[in-house]
């Protein structure tokens, strides 16, 4: 992170791919990855260790896997339902592995069918697991926090719930922990709160990014409250593809086109070519020509001369 | 103020309507502004004063403004492009006048025809005939700063001319002035240098309100920027209807639904009852059935029992 200010995580291949009716062919999912890591985006989670038979979309993970880390420079995420998934992200070579523990337990068990306590005894067996393998070989692995701001089944949930959690997780030997905005709920004071919440009880450097959806609009003033906090990392989709099938009619994730532009416009550095950037949407609307794409960044165009002088400079 | 955090100027009527080719009949126009003033809405601009000819949509704004005075608590705001204009406003009762001065000068002779030097004429003659006027007949007199973030004539605008036209409209006796993000080209950061910049030349009492636009996406995460500063007064859209034709494809005035629902969320009070204004909605697309209605809070819903308790509790 030296070179840059902010890692943008792309999570699009991973929650906007669980979420469509349409499945990617593996080239197409390797052609996005490529271009986009290409574009600069330095880490990107590309799939879910999920039983093929629940998300078919993503069946060919362990394969995205295995490619993807030949990409010089990119960090290989994957999201792991459980200590099965786990060794298999772990077998295809992930770099990250990140463990969805859902605040709201109504929520977990529409998820993973599993209580909290059952979630909490899959990372220590998962911990247990990483303890056996040589450093370099062994992941990073992230307890992340789902419905942290609020839930579609149980509404409001309670933030000494969402530390708690984070201090099992923590304790139970997790890397770290991120907060998940999985309905889109939180708002900015909201964020910048319970940030400072789970930073006093498990250190600030135990929770360094946040994964935002832009359901209600709030998206990006979230991700601007959070930065403004202190949080380094942000996960976002391309196109926006993603979000929870429990809002309908709202968008998902927030989008890496309109994220790269406003934090390259505020000054802030991602690595991220932002016309390249740009072009790589095309692909995946070649790839999935039925699926709504969001962002405007990518309609409006960059403003007229941005990049040469005058822009961000205080003249 | 006393009762709300946030004023939020629903400005839909003008801005929305005077870009879009539908002209919407006065009874659609009283039954938009009337359920939203009902909703809680403080201020509406409600047309402009520019010759029909131009602005065929807008014809009607003096019966509009003469009508709208008749609702209890509600400010009645206009735009004024002239001297011309203004006397007409004032003509008409409204409570508020703001005059578009264009930082970019190639977009003030777009927009208004006029060099800076030729609309600061007008400013100079209009406050000259508003002195004329008993106090309470006077209407609040407001310098609007366009294109005051970047122009899509001439890309990037020097900070230190959008002070320095700031300075001149204030000496030349506008009661405040307004910074507009006419393009969408705007970023938080440099939002918040601009509005301390102006606040160092002309005082915090001269510039409580900013005209934000979605053209990239940006606009609530700018609108919580200026918030966070100290700006109290923030215009929007219903359906964020408005926004510049020289950026095609994008929106218009950030969403009022998605920013009344933001603030509610954020614990500021606006006045405005979000199950009321979402409803609104309805009236506006019933008569413009044509016209695409942007927001994601009314497609989204409010969470999960939204507004009972848990909400915005620091549990």
């Amino acid at each position: 992170m030296n070179d840059i200010d902010v890692l943008i995580s792309e999570v699009g291949p991973r929650d906007g791919l669980q979420s469509i009716q349409s499945i990617m062919p593996l080239e197409a999912k390797q052609a996005w990855i490529k271009a986009e890591a290409a574009a600069g985006v330095r880490e990107i989670e590309v799939g879910s260790f999920v039983p093929p038979k629940l998300l078919p979309q993503l069946a060919d993970t362990a394969e995205v896997v295995a490619w993807a880390r030949t990409i010089p420079g990119l960090a290989v995420a994957a999201l792991v339902p459980n200590f099965k998934g786990a060794e298999n992200a772990i077998k295809a070579g992930a770099h990250k592995i990140t463990l969805p523990l859902s605040v709201s337990e109504t929520h977990s068990q529409a998820n993973l069918k599993k209580t909290h306590a059952q979630v909490l005894e899959e990372v220590r067996k998962i911990v247990e697991l990483l303890e056996t393998l040589p450093a370099d070989e062994r992941p990073a692995f992230e307890g992340g926090l789902s419905t942290a701001f609020g839930c579609t089944l149980e509404g409001a949930v309670p933030e000494a719930k969402v530390v708690e959690l984070a201090r099992q997780l923590i304790d139970l030997g997790c890397d770290e922990v991120g907060l998940s905005d999985t309905t889109g709920y939180a708002n900015p004071t909201q964020l910048r709160r319970l940030i400072k919440l789970v930073w006093a009880e498990v250190g600030k450097d135990k929770l360094t990014g946040v994964h935002l959806h832009n359901t209600r609009g709030l998206g990006l003033a979230n991700a601007v409250a959070a930065l403004e906090e202190g949080i380094t990392t942000l996960d976002s989709s391309l196109g926006g593809l993603g979000g929870c099938p429990f809002a309908p009619g709202a968008s998902g994730n927030i989008v890496t086109e309109d994220l790269a532009f406003m934090l390259d416009a505020m000054g802030l550095r991602t690595g991220i070519d932002l016309d390249r950037l740009l072009m790589v949407r095309e692909i995946v609307i070649a790839a999935l020509p039925d699926e709504e794409m969001y962002g405007f960044t990518p309609d409006a165009g960059l403003p007229k001369g941005y990049g040469t002088g005058g822009w961000g400079v205080a003249a």
